[in-house]
């Protein structure tokens, strides 16, 4: 691809979208969910692109993931409408207000850890006379949000049930922890012991009268891992549209399968071991590597290249001995280290198609920090 | 502060700017420049927003500095055509033709710091009968663009001296290294000789005929050590309007002189040694500690506190043993670890005095990306 029309033609840095590898793996996610009975609810969060959005539903998402209440909001001015749930507790009476106009067009079920979140929304829904939706966000390991499985879970569940205007349709975690485990096989046995965490939680609840319709695990890293376990209802994977640098450490995705890519100039060859390309923290953020890997991101044209420094404007390229580096003008790219911060930096991604841009898509979400 | 107004009715996680302190800090900086005798030309890059480029304009910079052609343009169309100086290479016939449209509005000068780039840009101004001044951009040891002191930037100079359509004005360099030393002494050794490599290189132009109108150095954290060289003629500090908590550790600056917080809630108090807030590296950043700092930011309202760990929209912040945290809905004020890639997240900042929200300012150069 390395004379492909696009590389000359679009200014950088940008980001460039291959629409064959973004609609392989949307595909191959689907699959996998209708293979093992699963749900498939993507988070939003790591395109923020209708277009994007629009082709998961096509392959059969039943619905989205959202952080934000500015993300739903994106979604609903879209037309997507149906089954959005904002895997995030939603606190203050700024944020109660705005759910309460999303209610009024859109089917949306919100995650509580407490009662303290739980009953602003309780007291606020219950004075219209209208009904919420809500999961009981479950921490199985990530020491983030979340009440812990088993007896806390059902003492939550317990209150939730009594409040006014609230339903309870079921239980969620995020299993971001296992993505971070060094190894594959303890990523594997950190994503099974939360999802059987969660599994067991929902059990307790309806032994106790709880009905538990949704059982959702959430994470790309541990996706294929976490969802082995029997009695989940749902899976929430994000990064996997793209893929990025952090998806390669469990073996299963190379750089060929990623879908994003983020284009850049060299703008300086100061000296034979260091290129400076025009992608700094303020395109590739400075989210570090995963463990195994260094550097700022992967250099798809070098690859035994190294992003060894970053400032807000400048990546400084670091070339092994020997090796014949770009010249100035040259242009790279890059597949960053965690994708999800690196769109967010952006308003628009470049789709490509055989070499060519064929579309441009505006990151719809982006600036929705709220 | 826990009282004022703003703190109960902004939406978080948002950006806050006090003007009082924002005032001492740009009031301070121009008193300083003016007092070495340096013009002062702040880099637009920390705030990207026009209503604080015009409050330095008042208090005396001579124009501004900015990374990236699209801060150029968010200055142009708000109308600050005069002295901006692009210190980073324009590389790219796109750019060199929105460069080319920019020069016909504006007076710009960029920085070059090889044949390579300087020769594009001396064809297409040469083409259209234009000039355009360039500055040699010298590394003083950050190593990341610019040539070497001494003999390298004479022999560049003597190569764009014969370039047409060029117009050399002098040397910048960016001495950033400086500001990541471990002590104060250390910062103001490496902050001396970068100046002293500069001057002395401007001085060897000089005995060779090239005339060397500007001699400029850049950096908050070094700023006030590097101008002490005799022969520099001007000063290039960014984030001296806000400061952050990387500020703190040269001992000048403390958390009362920094005019940028990012207002949040606590989301989730998951256990007694737990707060969670909803600012994380989409707000925060993954920008790291200064040396001798932890966390993702400094806690104002819970100096002892630590920002342990980040998610996209999360940050985990750690209680010590005894202390009484913050409720759920709770507001807490950060000062970030670096601000400029902070602000560069937000699409506008809300400008307080006395408690009150007093302006919402647009960050004009947000998306500029290019």
């Amino acid at each position: 691809m390395n004379g492909a029309p696009y590389r000359k033609e679009l200014d950088t840095p940008c980001l460039v979208v291959d629409l064959d590898r973004l609609e392989q793996n949307i595909a191959e996610m689907a699959e996998y969910a209708r293979s093992r009975g699963l749900a498939l609810r993507p988070h939003f969060k790591t395109h923020k692109t209708i277009e994007i959005a629009q082709l998961q539903r096509q392959y059969g998402a039943i619905g989205f993931t959202c952080a934000k209440l500015g993300e739903v909001e994106a979604l609903v001015e879209a037309g997507v409408l149906d089954d959005i749930l904002v895997a995030y507790q939603v606190v203050g009476e700024q944020k109660i207000a705005r759910l309460l106009r999303l209610l009024e067009r859109a089917r949306i079920t919100v995650a509580v850890d407490s009662v303290a979140v739980a009953e602003p929304l309780s007291r606020a829904v219950a004075a219209l006379g209208k009904r919420l939706d809500v999961v009981i966000e479950v921490d199985t390991g990530l020491r983030r949000a979340g009440v812990q499985p088993g007896e806390p879970v059902l003492r939550l569940a317990h209150e939730l049930v009594q409040m006014p205007g609230l339903r309870l349709r079921g239980l969620m975690t995020h299993e971001g922890h296992a993505g971070r485990a060094p190894t594959t096989e303890e990523m594997e046995q950190l994503a099974r012991a939360a999802g059987e965490a969660l599994v067991s939680s929902a059990a307790l609840l309806r032994r106790h009268g709880v009905s538990v319709d949704i059982v959702s695990v959430g994470s790309t890293p541990a996706a294929f891992a976490t969802t082995r376990v029997e009695g989940l209802t749902e899976m929430r994977p994000g990064t996997y549209v793209f893929y990025d640098a952090a998806a390669f450490r469990f073996g299963r995705i190379g750089p060929e399968r990623v879908a994003l890519r983020v284009l850049t100039t060299v703008i300086s060859r100061p000296s034979p071991d260091r290129a400076v390309i025009d992608a700094g923290s303020k395109t590739l953020t400075s989210d570090p590597p995963p463990p195994g890997r260094t550097g700022y991101g992967y250099v798809v044209d070098y690859p035994m290249a190294t992003i060894a420094r970053l400032s807000e404007e400048h990546g400084v390229v670091e070339l092994p001995p020997g090796v014949d580096g770009p010249v100035v003008g040259e242009r790279l790219e890059i597949i960053p280290n965690h994708v999800c911060p690196v769109v967010n930096l952006q308003d628009e991604l470049f789709a490509i198609r055989n070499g060519e841009v064929v579309a441009t898509w505006r990151v719809a979400a982006r600036g929705r920090v709220r």
